[in-house]
């Protein structure tokens, strides 16, 4: 019930400001005798790393992760294994670049966190943006990371298919080009237009909205629960929480509104491997449970709030004020969400995993077979 | 972290399948000294209930709700009021139509639920969905119209925005047209249109998506919190788990990732009554805590995946079948999923509520006054 | 966190009033096809039914329990399965004995939660102590049997060792004994003292405390877990919320505070089973999991409140009045009492090996043998 | 659910083992405008301190605290307050005094976690008990600093009442007299009888056990809710969370087993400050909720399991061995728990509080008022 908590069995608290001297995560719920290292870990955290490119904020943070508890000597590798307690992991906050806040501690940036928390609070860590600045999300960068560990067999990836107006033409999708470019782009034709629109952006001063989608191959059939427990509602959850996300949809998602009966419900063969589906309109859960096929879910996220035009706004006295956001910032932050989707993907699949296991002891019934009730 | 239960403070846990003796919700946390009334919770049920028209299920079902416990007199209004114990409340199944389920028995009906039960715990309840049923949307609508009583000013009302590729006119939307036609229309232009398209997709034997819109007047500011407690996120996990949602979008949605920072960032000046934004891009929610604004939000539904036309599959023996999908069922489930949509939206809401006056005492903190701190 | 639901993946939600129609519980997260009747069930509400003998209440209730939902038809046993989804028991409330409440219902009985209830709620159903009577405890009871199926090879099994100031010989302690008497007496040299005693205390309109040991043997090593899901903090708070229970021990207990640290700890030998200690003061659970032992634990009941000596108290308008609590009542609450501690070891022990085979896969890493990590 | 997380609305995850870097704690759910600083966390972690005594551990841990995030400049005091997102407070592990672990590293101790640990996870940190180690309750007392700062009027004491066999006479029980020795012992005729048996004990290279009782003044009526949130329940799990507790009670405890109904029902009357009980045997709560008296509750410890005798053991290859526990460790385990027990006790009623705020809006209902529902 914590706000600051994510999950059930895999659960993952989240701690820290942006300009605070540290932020962390702890992980509870970890199963023993899992391969992990703070290296591993930080290989996720540089893929999100900002100050990477002249699109993403300038903001220079090293993003180092400690592992502070959980983790324990394994003298059969020379490395060190998970305990079953909690993985508590920290990282220091080194660029905060004083500075004197002036107007902007009193006054609410449109677009921002900075009027709900202070209507909600009456205080407010305003450097920042403080708890709601998406530094929070290297916090679920390192859990993801755990999480991955967990998931073995499951393949987690993520594309940016959408830039302002522009989208990827589909028929060129391809997952290999999503780590040849610095947009995640998996449709080669598209990364010039996309980099001339952020150019004319980042220019203007303004900002832009994007589209992820993220893809897990190799979810066995059986994960998630009836209910309250789907699947795709604790992604749902899980994607929109994550800072300027607007919308989730998973499998077909809003074009299903538009599909007829027969588009929709997706057909099914004996395959050489068991059961397969003839197409995936479903995303690969039925009733919020996985059924083998790949999970897919999209997230959209609007444009980055902080912009150079002069705005209209208020401040805490009440007063009218017209406020230009300057700062290190993003003009798309969608395009640094692409590793969070990622990893809120795998902590909700880790968590549906022990889930599963909890109730069932694991595995899926396949057809055909003599169910071993 | 029950799978059938949902909520924090106001914790709803739904039980029942669809042709069992009954079906119920509990509701918990719910504050004392409400006025609640069955025929106060039967008023919404009505709005659910199958049956009322050729374009929704033709089963009969009263949908008759008993309140069980949770309630008691209340000497000074001869009515009865809520004591703070759990609300349990119950509705028979009435119309579950023996009949032979032969084949259906052990076969995957596609877009259904069905193989995926069936992976996950090798045992279903195979007649009319079972658990999976939309049926257990009767509970939820229960369990919303006891969080309505307790969001008193708030108003939470859903309509129909497009049905199949038809798309309502934005510049004719009016709240009041919602209840003069049976698709809950705001757009009177587009009734027609919709009459047509559901009475060919129902002669085809065929079934067509929706996209239903919620919105909730007069939530204060200062409602949800950061991060995993997000208001936002919330309603994104609760609308995803009705049956056959597929996607969930607040404010913009998804139509801000094609967005600029200036047409997203809604600005502020000081009304009459305080703080007013001049547009609201945001769907009433910043940083995950509502602003005062309406909070809006969209939800995609699928086509019914029961249709008459053959479909390949396969069985529980593994083998692979041609399918044909009878039985009484509705064209669009998107109809019928308006006032759970709206129930959906009022737990949330109501356990949003909770939460903030668990943390702060309530109320919020408004520009210009001094902070009660 | 709701107030009514106990467990954290086998879930017992309870409902219901002493006077209302009925009561009942909604059991989420139980294994799939396990095999669960309604006279499976009954055969344990049948050990907690009042009216059967002087000493206990006379109120004839035949707690007759229905399964609602969460089962369908085996059909390799014409038996019935559970499914996974919630199992919703009903009891209906027969014998409520529709009488004038006058004065009470405005009056605090002393040791009642009546005051409580007023203050915390400012409403309360009054009618037999509403939620606060023992009779909620039948809901306890029907989930503890769903619990005790899922346990398989575990016995749980409990006796009086104390009824007033008469304690039993433990030297004369036999398990066979506790079905022989009407007072869960393991020691059958105590029977004939405390027929007296209940009898004394009966006829003077008293009552009187006892203590409830109860015992699981056959609890594999490894269930619970650290720090705050320790199985016996699990297990304290479960067995304190049982109405009237004011005490909780563990092993030893108390008595060990007395202890050396010699006979505190207890040693450890190699059996031919595996590991073996040569003594239980741990009372089977070492830094919060189980280690294979019999899990023992020991409640202690205070004497029922009504008492038929006029009392002090005051009402609901703020009189002091005199007062004296008629009604059929035990003068022994602690002897109904056995079944329930027993059901919430059973739901305790059911919840812990779901949780431990959520994080590990279940079953135990063994001295002498290669870890399969 | 989390192992590692208590309570509900005011939540507590801690983390970190015995000779790991640090151990921390973060606290969710805190309400907003606190004046805290780290200063008045480390006045209550001085408290608990090992190395203070003869009598207590001689590891030399500073135990300072630093806040990481949660707490933020309030310009009107120059001091700082809770902001309501999460407080993160992390200690240093200074004195983890590096040696050779050689046997013990594969031997489970007597009476330690040892064993429990390695048959649960297969693998476990052997550095000073690990996560098993007392040193985690820093971390508790660091959560209870803040769970006091909310409390504002509730006075949180602790006594010892019993050590080993030797027991105060509570006729002579006065409270100031617990800050007036090393004993926490609020009985002046004793503390030379205990100083002598741990003197006894110390020498021989053994230990001895304890009683330590708390009690919370200013508790309001109301507090704690039915059934399965019962405030005496919440406080025997939190209580038997703590190591080396084997009992819990609250007010009367097993002493009421014994009692008559009239010695247990605590009688009313009306006070000058409203409604007033003559005796306190139930220990403030009635039905799970407080009554306004203070809330009494007592917890027994074990001895400490780490003695200079010869013991009979395994180890994890299976073998026998024998086996003496050296090391710095206390002979009184219950000596150090005082400041543990005060801080959950803390840590309890804060929760209660927020949850009652939840659901009634907070405040009591008091009888000759007028009702304001």
């Amino acid at each position: 019930m914590s706000h600051n908590s994510f999950g059930h069995l895999f659960r993952v608290t989240t701690w820290g400001e942006s300009h605070g001297p540290a932020l962390g995560c702890v992980v509870d719920g970890c199963p023993p005798n899992i391969q992990l290292t703070a290296e591993e870990v930080q290989v996720w955290l540089d893929k999100r790393r900002p100050g990477q490119g002249k699109f993403v904020t300038q903001r220079q943070e090293p993003d180092a992760v400690k592992i502070l508890s959980g983790v324990f000597a394994d003298e059969r590798t020379d490395g060190q294994v998970t305990t079953g307690t909690p993985i508590s992991m920290i990282i220091e906050n080194v660029d905060q670049r004083s500075r004197d806040y002036g107007e902007i501690a009193q006054a609410f940036r449109p677009g921002h966190a900075d009027y709900a928390y202070f209507a909600k609070y009456g205080v407010r860590d305003y450097r920042g943006g403080g708890r709601a600045s998406a530094r929070e999300t290297a916090a679920r960068v390192a859990a993801g990371a755990v999480a991955r560990k967990i998931l073995g067999g499951v393949t987690i990836r993520g594309a940016v298919v959408q830039i302002g107006p522009h989208a990827i033409d589909r028929n060129r999708f391809d997952w290999d080009q999503t780590t040849e470019n610095p947009f995640w782009c998996p449709d080669p034709a598209m990364v010039s237009v996309w980099e001339e629109h952020l150019e004319t952006v980042r220019k203007a001063g303004s900002s832009t909205g994007a589209i992820v989608e993220v893809e897990a191959v190799g979810v066995p059939a059986g994960w998630g629960a009836p209910i309250y427990g789907k699947l795709d509602a604790e992604l749902a959850g899980a994607l929109m929480s994550i800072n300027a996300a607007k919308g989730v949809e998973v499998g077909a998602g809003f074009a299903s509104a538009a599909f007829s009966g027969e588009e929709n419900a997706d057909e099914m063969r004996m395959g050489n491997d068991g059961p397969m589906f003839l197409s995936n309109s479903a995303g690969g859960v039925l009733g919020g449970i996985s059924t083998g096929q790949s999970v897919v879910a999209r997230v959209a996220f609007k444009p980055t709030s902080s912009i150079l035009s002069l705005r209209q706004s208020i401040n805490e006295a009440g007063e009218e004020i017209d406020l230009r956001t300057k700062g290190r910032h993003d003009p798309c932050v969608g395009l640094r969400a692409v590793p969070v989707v990622e990893a809120m993907t795998a902590c909700v699949l880790a968590d549906a995993f022990l889930r599963h296991r909890a109730q069932t002891g694991g595995g899926a019934h396949l057809p055909g077979k003599v169910a071993d009730r």
